[in-house]
Formats: structure tokens, sequence, C-alpha cells
């Protein structure tokens, strides 16, 4: 895979050595991984209301769920979760996401006939949120077995993991758990007595990992890995490369209908709104310069300049900046506007596109943060020098002091600003689910010899089935192709419609 | 190739029996291949004026060219053309397209130093216009020696062929030459004594196919051919299947920067100038529906929803449907908004997208026009039945009227509008002619084994050097990434920045 | 009424001396009166396909009409125009003028019961087109005598004047008629035996004077003039004030509707309309200079935004400036930009607002126009100097050639340039016509006393009366206020809705 | 005044009884005050981080401070405020302000030589935000002893308060205070030894109500009140037109800028953000009607549009509704679209607009929210029923559930969503501080007999003053008319430059 996209996801380029398949890169800092995040942020939606509801209720707690015996109502102690009570709360938590996830609860409909998921084991690693359980409790009704930890040691929505718990699936997690604790969670689910997996969904590549460094010969059984995030993705094709990788993985991080959604259309949205609840700021006539003309620098430009802020793009492709011209933007280098602008935008996929030199010469006031990657795009780290006074205005909001006063705005330390100040539509994520689990049916059902052991991208063909289950939100209308024009086209009538390269 | 894509270029797929590399294909009457013109039509400039200036004098002037003895200022008549005489009035066409083409002239700065051409003997079959004369001229500061023909038997512009035979290079073409003409004059090209080309540079494929049916050994020396229209691109792909493809051949009609200007940028702007150059039309609060959402759509749409239309789009695949829907439109199925929608505009590449029964329930005073394909997207044909009456109000515009009264306006009986009735900036024109002048440089350089007998796209590189070129014209200013920059991303500091399919 | 905004229509401001009400204001040129068209330019529909059909047919009839003894199909012969026998061809423009003025024809339908204008004896001076006729014939199908003559001696289709004169209206011009024609046809007008009107519709305030020098005692019956122009408005204001007005007058030029349309709406269209028709130009990543942001201003920036020009905005008024700003433009000082514009467009209704130091100063290609009133916001004056060479390469298109050899194109000599090189749309007269018609009902059945010997604008109603009946149109549903919500608001729930001085 | 805008102020009208200039009115509850609050909402930047930094401190002390002894620094007592320790957080608070206040700014420098407030006496009675602490301040820069309360009995912040008191303005106010308090704060502002005002800045009317129930002998020396809501201004023409006004009354709450500030851009931005942030909703491809195509409703439908949704509009004026065609949107009545849509907007300054009925026809998950005025456009009282279930999900956002389980996403219980779910930025508050400010200065120095006892809009050229000072904000270079185009078009030199109606 190429991958030089100035994209949000497009991190962990060279990624250095803890990629090397050995133990040792356990040994990471949990909270320093910005990139393995991803895409992947939690909508807010339960994280704040159940924080609301129950905060008191779980900070009074302080026993690790390790150590607590709990069960669920049908007397089961598979699971392992911080407070198996909560299960109630989670649960309308999940049926709210289902209403805003149609597409999987379509394929739900279409398994009451078929099962396209019977016998399958799926063991999983992913954010544990309502859009997950969503996910989860979809693969079950398609007739899949299923065992879940956490990919992040922060992120899992405890209701929600007690929600699972309760309707009977064996989860492993809990928000704040310790790095022992999330490999041991990982452990759990698949050192199992009797039951073995024969899929693996994964999201940054641990549960993957882990299987290979303990547990070899489970591969014999497994049928394929789906894989979500670019780190993971990354780990994947270096498998590959170095001829590691015994069973088909799915790449599903790129898929289009994916990729638009992560970068395009969500960021359009996002910019605004990370904006605006970090400093209040007002867009209309406001001087902003966006590093990187991707798809994720089209969004942002497309949306201030919408809101009537004047946008300048700096770009390193001429042809994504020929596009910003014919868009209208002023093509500059960032030292030629850097005087003048209110705010900085990276998207660019790059490090150190925002140097200290750049920093220095910004205006009072101007606002710094980052959409593209990662937290290398502004060199946060040349800030910390003795000269310069931080100070925390808000959260995620620093106001870095010159000696001469001059103060810049600096968002989420440097770090992905939708992720940190913004939200992700649960729509967005329901794309996303949708991919996973269609690409763990093609997988599980493809005949002996279609893949490999190899990375893959979900055929084009399942992207657009993707697309078009979530069509009915809009009450949008497909037309189809009458035979006559199928025959012109000389396509199926039932696509794929495109090569597998389009992208526009 | 797989070619699905609703752009306004991809026409004549499956296209039938005339490829059969037998002679008989000539015989096709000239006049209906609105396939083959494609994109490639003509600025107006020259047209107009040079009309204006010289009607009467071309008009009473009914000798045929071939009948004719001229000679330029240099005594040669190794031309034929319509009136050596109007070579001065073409020369100021040069000079004024030459403005509007910094790329071709930025190209002939570096050619004072290398020539890269140097040797090399090309064969053109092209429309004759300004902007290929600074083609052609360009070609020759690089070193070569230019034969050419057009590649139609309407578009050839009388002075500018003038000036270029004045100016030394052997040009063969007029306009409204007949068919006859039209072989005669390639054959005049290529069959000289003490010369054989070495390069051919296609539009259509005319030439290639002439060479191929009476001088084979041509081949032999022959380096490659660039050809740049779809017709020509599938004959060559033809060819390649059937194993009689003897030289590299480079498809210069998909590269990026081309696509992208001749679909995206210059639809969006052609739509509006089309419509109000035929109806006068106002477009705000006019509701519009417009057939296909791939880049000719978006063009489309986006202009319109600026000015103030409501735009409804149909569409058949599910994910650029899903792109409609977050762009802001309302998918539908024709049928449903047929009978209120002012404007009914296609986009496809798909035939019979606008059937009879369409027409039929459409208000009275609807707008009916293609901006895809050909003219197979309205089914015009449907039209030509005794109770319709046909009524020609303005050059281009038809009102087919109902018994019951109801006018249908048509608008260049279903061609392509774009092409009938707007123009195509001379920057769009720029892109195509420096993508194949590069082409040309590309395969005449190219070292042995590099290319093989079969059809290539322009290296991205080189696609991106076209971009690049071009963007002094906007003042533009291309950012470079730094070494360590370049590393972390693992690319080259002098691109290619994308992979090949990268086409956002 | 203050006069101090940037709309196109804000000319003749200060107008010297040609106001003095003495009959040595008929002595000037009548083809250099740009104002006075104003924004009531003419429809291209019949002017061009007219042209087409009947050139030959006009073009070898040298005689006079004033010498031709010519008869409609009734037998009469109180008219004069070019051909009676082109009535048919006229009558056809009328008929595809009427569908689409929809309002007027909603007015005749409405006047099957009562006759508003029974009784009135309309005369009137405009220019002559498809679109009055359906005026003209509207006043009649209300119950009104007409009987018309010429504002201007080169507007009149004279296709158009003959199927008037064929169904019974005394209409009194021709095209290219001399000065002298025009103030004979004005007189056979007024001058009948047995009629005298006792309404007046004017257009530039012509026959108004005529009447005021050669008929003032006819003002005893006349009841109300209406006038449309700025020019005609302007004279009607000298002369209130200075208490020689002796009936009320309707200023239906600065109805809120028709502001909106003529300024707004109507030139955010045609100022690309424009440049597309003459220079062929892409928009895409254009930089480009507007100075004034008054209504005019603001429709060409945000169409030529939409289209991906680049945008810097020149104001005086620091509230419009700062509408730019949170619009999304630079503002700027024209010398900031003047440098590096591709397109300088002038809308302020000022003078000289580009200068030949700003001129001197252009890029090479530079484009230079006025969207803004009169021929004097340029100051082409100043390029009438030796050094300069002047070549016309399109109609209305001039290059302006420095010794360097710099080229500046100016458009239509720095006139009017959607009056000059575009159409204005049949929708935006029927505007204007239904005002007039709404002007004339109200001013003939007002009852004694409502309006004294002053200049009136329409009543708000009535505006919001003419847009009701272009809703239609749209398929647009108005809502209707409760009799709570009336009586909540304040309101009479058939309207007004809004003080009279709004118009945002 | 007529008023009948449907803007978000449009409030009040035919506010029933509590005008009745009684004491009576004191009564109402004040936390029910909506419309009285107004646009003049806090900007968040202080509350939220006050809270967290103080939250714990201010919890804890119960004491009033009504039985405080306080004193600040200087030793001063004259001053009421929660604790005036918390002087140095609400210190630095008012310094941020400060640098996004810059026309106030401006005017404490040009105040450095003349004092344009020597000598006047300010009573106020307004939020008591660090915004309007750089008023106050302004105001003591520019000459003047000011006294102060605030308006809203919650909306004080107690930091910002204390600020004020420890540089010496006496300030009586405190978050949460009691009716009773309320009255007790104003009384102690103007009940004073030795000190009378001679200046009203009222926010509601309730200062100058007490003046003219309590100390009605106060007028004789007081120069004028300027008023900024809507309420206070209604309140203000009741008193005019009663006879009852003694005094010459400013409405700035009319003035051009402010009000485009306040409607237009304003909520363009703040529709997005409100609705971001109570519901993560994605705005792309989202059905939305906006009911009310003013001001309000022109921002709101932009924005949308803009972020890709499909917007349907309701009106009742034609004009209007004109517009709303012209920009781009169906105009329906609101029973055509109700069953489809994703979210209702209304910005209608009416009430009743979103009925029961349309309720209950809403499909699952419609969102329904009020950006016009008050709590009156949607019914909310009819869904206080006993068969819907309110679920309180977030901080202002109710589902509201149906029997048969569909819910309806209602925000901010239809109040304003703009006040209750976003912050309004400094740089709006700045505009309206501004204006204040030029009000009490040309208040307090008009020559004797430019104002009676009246209520005058801000003079247009103050307007436009206001405007100029927020233009170096955006580095905006306003043009100068020369002499002769002063004269061209007949103004002075600095304006005004547009007639007092214009508002285009």
């Amino acid at each position: 895979m190429e991958r030089t996209e100035s994209t949000q996801d497009t991190t962990a380029f060279n990624m250095p050595d803890w990629m090397q398949i050995q133990f040792a890169d356990q040994k990471r800092e949990f909270n320093k991984r910005p990139t393995k995040i991803g895409r992947r942020s939690l909508s807010r939606s339960i994280s704040q209301s159940s924080t609301d509801s129950y905060s008191s209720d779980s900070s009074d707690d302080e026993t690790s769920p390790r150590d607590k015996q709990q069960k669920n109502s049908k007397g089961s102690s598979d699971f392992c979760v911080k407070n198996i009570k909560q299960a109630e709360f989670g649960r309308r938590e999940i049926e709210i996401a289902e209403q805003e996830m149609p597409a999987l609860m379509a394929l739900r409909k279409r398994a009451q006939g078929e099962k396209p998921l019977a016998g399958a084991k799926i063991v999983g690693c992913t954010h544990i949120t309502a859009q997950t359980a969503v996910l989860i409790e979809t693969l079950g009704a398609l007739g899949a077995q299923c065992r879940w930890a956490a990919c992040n040691i922060y992120s899992t929505l405890n209701e929600v993991a007690a929600a699972l718990a309760e309707s009977g699936v064996p989860v492993f997690s809990w928000k704040g758990e310790s790095e022992d604790d999330f490999w041991w969670c990982i452990d759990r689910c698949v050192n199992v007595e009797g039951w073995q997996p024969n899929m693996i969904l994964d999201d940054g590549g641990d549960l993957t990992h882990w299987i290979y460094k303990k547990y070899p010969n489970m591969f014999k059984k497994i049928k394929g890995i789906v894989e979500e995030s670019v780190t993971g993705v990354h780990r994947l094709y270096q498998l590959s490369k170095a001829g590691k990788l015994c069973v088909p993985a799915m790449n599903v991080n790129d898929s289009v209908t994916k990729q638009k959604f992560d970068n395009l259309y969500c960021c359009r949205e996002s910019i605004l709104d990370g904006l605006k609840r970090t400093t209040d700021m007002m867009f209309g006539g406001k001087q902003v310069v966006v590093c990187g003309y991707g798809e994720v620098g089209k969004g942002c430009c497309a949306a201030l300049k919408a809101m009537g802020s004047i946008v300048y793009v700096t770009e390193i492709d001429p042809i994504c900046a020929l596009q910003a011209c014919m868009d209208g933007f002023r093509l500059v280098k960032l030292n030629e506007v850097i005087r003048q602008v209110d705010i900085v935008i990276t998207c660019t996929g790059n490090k150190n596109v925002v140097t200290r030199e750049h920093l220095d010469r910004m205006k009072n006031g101007c606002i710094v943060c980052n959409m593209g990657h990662s937290n290398t795009e502004i060199d946060v780290a040349s800030l910390r020098t003795p000269e310069l006074t931080w100070e925390r205005v808000r959260s995620q909001v620093d106001h870095v002091i010159w000696p001469d006063g001059k103060r810049i705005v600096l968002l989420a330390e440097g770090r992905l600003l939708n992720l940190s100040c913004s939200t992700v539509p649960t729509f967005v994520l329901s794309i996303t689910a949708t991919t996973q689990a269609l690409a763990l049916i093609e997988l599980y059902n493809a005949p002996e010899g279609r893949y490999k052991q190899d990375v893959y991208l979900l055929p084009k063909k399942m992207d657009e089935y993707v697309a078009s289950l979530h069509l009915p939100t809009f009450d949008a209308h497909l037309t189809e192709l009458s035979d006559e024009q199928a025959k012109y086209l000389g396509l199926n009538k039932n696509g794929p419609f495109k090569p597998n390269y389009y992208r526009y």
C-alpha cells in the first residue's frame, strides 16, 4: 500500500521500532498513543450523560474489577467490568445508538432468515462504546459468538460494558484500567477453555499481536483478521512484507465510504465544532491558513469559507495545490501569511509543519490547532522552553505566553482537535461498524482460495453495499440500471459501478 | 481499463463494430461523431473573431485548397491550407493564446538549454486551433520536426493553419474539407519522401489507424503514440487486447489533472454559460434535476446550487449517491420530480436516461440538455414522431411542441451542451496540451524497456509536473518538503506525492 | 429622496444642466444615454431571433415608416411601425414572453370580473419589446386604452411593434428612428383628436417632459405619472422640489422587490454571463477586486466566490465594509491589490473609481469592467491618449495596449457590462412590468386626496403583492397568519408585513 | 416605530399588562423572563472558567453579601459583591475581554486628549460580565463616574463584580440574588447622598422604572436614557406614547450594525454551534425546515445549506418568501414537510408557529428548536400532557416520548437555542457595548434642543462610526472619497454614506 495522503489517518509512517513484533512494545506509555486512537473517537452522548449520572457512584468504588466477584442476572460471571449494576443505564444508551445505526439494524433484520456468521467465534478488541455494543450485538444476531476487550485503557464506557455483560457477552474492560489490566483483559478473551476464536476484529493491532506472541497456534483455525486503524493496518502490512502474515486480513480503514466520512464530511463539521467549543470565536472575517489540501483540508477549508472566513492554503503536492486554486483559495507558503492570520490549522499527515519559528512570528491571540494526525504536525515540544509561560485557560486550551506578552492559543496541546474537542457523530461510526461487520462476513464466508495470506481492501461491491445501507437515513432513492443500460455500460446491474481505484 | 465513471468522456465503450481495424470504418459519417470530439472542443475566441473578419473572404473562394498553388514567404509549398494570406491574422490569434498557455511557454524557455525532442519527427492529427498551434510550435522549440493534419473536418481554423504554414510547419487541413480530403491530408503528412515519423500524436485514432492500414512498416521506427481522446484510447486498448499494438502508447486522456479540469472545474462553469447563452434563463429559484453525480454532475450541481437553484440528483452508484446526500442534494428517481422541475441535465455516460415517457411528463417550458457524453443520454430519437412539432427558436435551441401546446426546450439536440453552446477556456486546453507535450517527451526519451507494447497512463510525477507548470498563473506558491519531512513521509522531495490511484 | 446607495441605478446624481426643464435638453445625443436605459435592457430572445429571421427583409426597405401607408388587417392606420407584415412573427415572440410573465397573466385573469382600469387612457413611452407588449396588452385587458411610443431610438423590436399595431394598439416607433422621429412619435401619441390621456407611463421622463412643454393643459385631466427610470425619477423629484409637479407621480424604480431583482439577484447571474460571453475566461482561481459592496457588489462577489475566484472588496462605507468582512472578503484599498488582480469590477455609483493611475499599474491581461452605473466609474477618457493603442478584438471587447506591450482588456468601453454584454431575464422584466401595472391601478383608483402633487413610493402592500404574484413560478407556498398570530404581531393578516423601510 | 420584523428580538409585541407603569410588575417571576435577556447573553469564557476555579469557594459561603462587611484595598466599602477577594481572577477575565474589544480600547485612547463624558454621572443596570466591565471602565476613562447594578438576578459574574469594586466602581450585584436583593441593589445605585445621576444606561427598563416610581425628581437632572433591550425599548415607546417620557432616550437596539450582528452574522454561526453542542448530530444530508426568513432565518439557512443540509423555508411575507426562492430554498407550508424533516427551527418572532398538531406528525427523532424570540414560537405547553413522557437526556435536551415510542428532541424547552446552548462571541458584545458608549456620548454632549422627550435611533453617522471602529480587527482598509467624488455623490466625505433607512 502506498500511503502518502494527507488525511487524518496517515499516521505512523516510518513508525520506528515498536512494530518489531516483540513483546517490548507493550512497554510504551498508553496515554501517549494519540495515533492509535485515530478516528475512532467516542461519541459524547454516553460519556457525558453517564458521567453526570454515575460519577459519584463510580468514583467511590476503588476496588479493581479484577478483584470483584460479579454475576449477571443469568448467573454468568464470564466477564469483567466495573459494575454490572450499571447495565440498565448502559442498555438505554445502546438503544439510543441503535436508532442512529440503521444499517446494522437492517443487517439484523436480514439475518432473521440466514445467519451468515453462524459458527463464527469472534474475538474483538475495540473501543467499548454504545456504538460498538450495537455492532457486537449485531454480530451475535448474525450467528456469531463474541468475546471482547478494549483497545484503549481510557475509552471504555463502563455502563455499556455492563450492559453487554448483562446480556451475556463476555466483555473484559473498564475505564482507567492499567497497562497490566489491558493485557490481562485481552488474554481473558482468548485464553478460554473450550473456545477458540476463528475470526479477529482488531483496532490497533494489539489483540493480533498478543495472539501472535502467545498463542501462534490459534491462527490455524482463524479465517481472517479485520483491522480498522491506520496503525493496525500498518502493522499488518509490515507482517505481510516480512512474510509472517499467516491468515488473510481485511483493511477496512481504506474503504472509500469510510474515508470520505472520516475525512471530508466529518472534518467539514468538526473543525467548526472544535473551534467553537474551545474558543467561542466568531468565524466571520477571520483569516485562516490551512496546511494541507487533502480530504481533511478540503473539508476544513469548505466549512470555514462558508462561514465567512478568509482561507489560505499551503500544499506540497501540485495537483492538490491546483485544486485549492480552482476552489478559490490563495495558495501560499506558511511564512507569507503567518504574521497576519488568526488561525492556523494543520491537516498534512506530516511533522513539524508549524515550527517554533512560525510560532514566534504569529500575532497575539493566534489560535493553533491540528486536524491532521498524531501530535507531530505542530512542534509543540519547541514551546516547552523556559522563556514561555503556559497557562491552561480552559480544558484543552492553553495560552502560551511570550516574554512580550503575546499569547498563542494552543488547542489540545497539538493533538487532534476533532478527537479532543468535538465529538464524532454516530452516523460516522455507523459506517465504520457496518464496514467491519461486512468484512467479517466476507472473510468468514469467502470460498477457499479467494483470499490468501495478504492484506485486502474491502471489495468495491461491499463498499457500495455499506453506502446503500445508509441511504435510507436520507430518504434517498437510488436509480436502477435497465438491462439495456447495464449492457451499454458493460456493468452488472447490481454493481460494482466503478473501478476499485475510483475515489472522486 | 475499467470504465464506468459517469464523466463526460465515458463514451463509446462497447463501441461495436467499427473498431474492426478495417478500412470500412472510414465510411462513417463525419459530422455524426460527437463522441470523437469529446472534450476537445474549440475555444471560441478565434472561431468567432475570425469568422467576423474573414467570412466574406472565405466564403467567396470556392476553389479547393488541393487545387491551389500556394507558397509561404520562404518559398515553401509543403502544406495545404485554405489561404496562406490569412497567416498574419492567425499569428495574432496564436500570440493571444500564448499568453494564456504559460506552461508551454515555460517549456520553451527550459528548452533553450536542452532539446528533449531533438531528432523527434512527430506526425500529428488534432483539431487545428490557436492552442494547438502553440503546442506545435512548442514541440518545434523542443527540437522536434512536425507535420500536421486535422482530426475533424469542421474544426480547423483556417487562419491558424495559414500561420503555421507560413512559419514553416507542413500543415494539411482546412475547414469544411470532405471525407476524401480528410484522408488525403493525413496521407500527405506521413507519405513524404525522405522523412519518416518516429512519434505519433493522435486525437481520435484516425492517424494511427491510417498508418496501421497503409504503412505498417513505419511502426518499426516509431517510438510511441500519444493519444488524447476517449475514442482513440479505446481503440488502442482494443488493439492491445488483440495483441496488435506494436509500440508503446500513452493515454493522456485519463491523467488526473486533465480529468479534473475537463470534468469538474470546466463543467462547473460551462453549465451556467451554456444555459445562459441558449436560454437567457434566470437560475435563482429554479428546480433542476441532475442525472449522475460523477465529476461532471458534481460540477453542475455545485454551480447551480451556488446560483440559487434547487437541485435534485439521480444516481445508480450508492457511493456517489451518498456523496450527493452529504453535499445537500435530495437523491431521487427521475420519475419523482420529472413533473415539477424546470431543467433536466444528464451527466451519466449512459444511454436513454431521459426517455420519451419522461419527456411526456415534463411541464411546459422545461429545459432538457446533456452534459454527459455523446448524444445518447436523452432519447432524442423518440421525439421525432408526427404528433410532435419541432420549432427551431434559436441556434442550438429547439422547442418540441406537444399536441396540447406544451413546449419542451431541447438544447443542442441532445448533444453535449458545453461543446455546442459554450466555449472551453484556453486554460483547460493548456493543461491538455502540456500533458501531450510531456507524454511525447517521456516516450521519446524513455530508456529501452521502460515501456512495452502496451497502453500507459502518464506517470504520476509528470501529471504533478503539468499541475506545477500551471500554478504560476495563480501566483500560487508551493511548499517544499524538508529532508526530515520527506523522510518522515517516505517520499522523494520532488514527488510523486500520492499513489497512482489517488483522485480525490 | 436620499440617494447614496451604490446600486446600479444610482446614476445621474448631480446630473448637471440638462434637467433645466427647457427644450434644449432634447438636443443631447441619443445614443450616448447609457444611464437612461438603466436596468431596463432588452431580453435577447427576440432581438436575436428576429434579426436572424428578418434581417434581409428589414434591411432592404429603406423607406421611412413616416412616409409609408400601412393598414392593419382591421383597416386601421392609427400607428406607425416599420412593417406591419412582421406582425405574425412578433406575435409569436409576445406569446413566448407571456409564458414567462405569469404575474401579468394572473392580473388579466382577475380582470375578467372587474376592470380596474376601465376608463383609463394611458399614454406610454418605454422600450418596445415583447415584454412591454405583454404589459400593454394587460393594461388593455384591465380596461385601459393605450397609445405608445418608444423611449429609445434603438431599442424597438419592429416585429413586436407590428404585432401591437395589428392587434389595434396605436404604436409609433421603429428601430433606428432619428431624433426628430423620436419626438414626432411621442407627439403622435398625445396629440390626437378626441382622445386625451389621463395616465402617463414613462421611462426616462421624455414623454412627461414633452407634455409639460407642449400641452401643459393636458395635466388637468391626468391622474398621475408612473415613472420607472432613475433618470426620470430624478427629473420628477426636481420638478417636485421646484414646485412644478402638478400631478401625483409614482416612483416604481425604488420598490423593494424591483431593487432586489435589478441589483442583487440579476447581477449575481449577469456578472458571470457578461464576463464569459466577452472573454471566455475561467473563473476558478482568478483574483478579482470588486469596488463597492452595495447590493450589486454583493451579488457579484457572491457569484464569483462561488465559482472559485478569490475576491477582494473596496468600500467607503464602514457598515458595508464590515459586511464584506463578515461575508469573507478581504477589504482593501484598490492600490493594494491593483498589481495582482486578474479582474477589476466597479459597482459603486461613483465616478473615477478606477483611474489612469490604477490602469497603468494593472498587470498584463487584466480585465476591467463596470457593473455600477453610467460610464463614469472607470476613467475611460484617460485611456484615449496617443501612447496607448486600442484594438477592438471582439464586439464590446477592447484591448488597450501600453507601449511595453501590456494589454488591458476593457469591456463595453466602461459602460454597464450586464446591459451591453448579457441579457436581462424576462422574469426580472416581469417584476418591473407588474410593478408598473399596479402603480397605474393604484394611482387611477386612489380616492381623492390620498396622493398629492408629489412623488410617491409604491405602497408596501402593493410591493408585497408584486412579490406574491411571482411566487407561483417557483411553486412556492406562502404561510398565512392565524387570527391569533396576527393579533400577537399587531398585523393585518393580509399585510403589509414589514415597515416601509424594511430592506434586508 | 413599526416593529414586525421576524428577528430574534421582536419580542414583547402586545406585551400585556405588566408595562402598566405600576409597581405590581415587579412581582413577576424573575427566572421566567426569557425575552428580557434577549440577545444580551453572556460569553461563556468567564462563566465557565470561573465556575471551575471558584465553585468550591463560592458555594460554601452562604452569607448574603448584604450582611457582609467588605472593603476594597483602598478602603472603600461603597459596593456590594459576593466576595471582594475574587477581584484578581476577575481582573484577568477583564483583561482577556479587552483584547477582543478593540473598539472600546480605541475610544479610551482617544479619550486621553478629550474627556467627552467629563462630568457625566452614569447609573447603569446591565448584565455584569467581563465585557460590561470593559465598557464601564471605558466610560470611566472617558470622564464619567459610574454606579452599577445587575439587570438579571442570575447573570452576574461574581469575580468580575469583585474586580470592578476593587478598582473603585460602586457595583451592587451578585449571582443568585433574590428579587428583593435585585431592587435593593438598584436602589443603592441611585439613592446616594451627594451624588445624583445625570445619565441612565439601562437594559430591560427596570432601573428606569425604579427611578420613575421612587425618585421622579431625579429626571430633572438627567440628560438622557440609553436602552439596549427590546423590552426596555418597548417600555420607552409606551411611555413616550403616553406622554410620560420626560427625557430623551436612545434606542440602541435597532442600530443597523448591532442588528446585523445580533441576527444575521451571529445566528449563522450559533445555529450550528447550538445544534452540535446539544445533539452531536451531523448536518450533511439532513432535511431541515426553517420557519421565517428574516435576518435570523437567513443566517440559519445559509449556514445549514453550506454544511450540506437540505433546507425548506416557511414565510408569511411574500417579499421575504421571494428572497428565499432566489436563494435556493423551497418555500413550503410547514404541513407539507413536517413528516419528513429531521430538524425544525423557528425564527419568526411569532407565536405557536409549531403546534401540537405539527409535533404529533413529526417523525421519530426529529429535533425541534427556537432561534426566534421568547419561548412562544413552539407550543411547548401543549406537550405537557399525561400521554407524553418527558425524559431529560442531557442539559437543555429533552426527549418527549409519544405512546408509540416516537421521540421528539426538544432543545432548551423551546427557549432561544443560541442563548441557552451556545455562546455569544465577545466581538458581538463589543459592537453592542461600543454602541452604548457612543449613545451616551451623543446624548450627553448634544446641544440643547437636538433631542426632545422622545425615543431616538442612534444617528446613522455614529452607527457607521461603530462599524469603522471594528474594522481594524479584520485588518480592513476603508477607501476614502476624493473631494471630487464626494461632490459627485452629494455626500460629506466623512459620512453618513447612506440614508437612515438603508439596511441591505
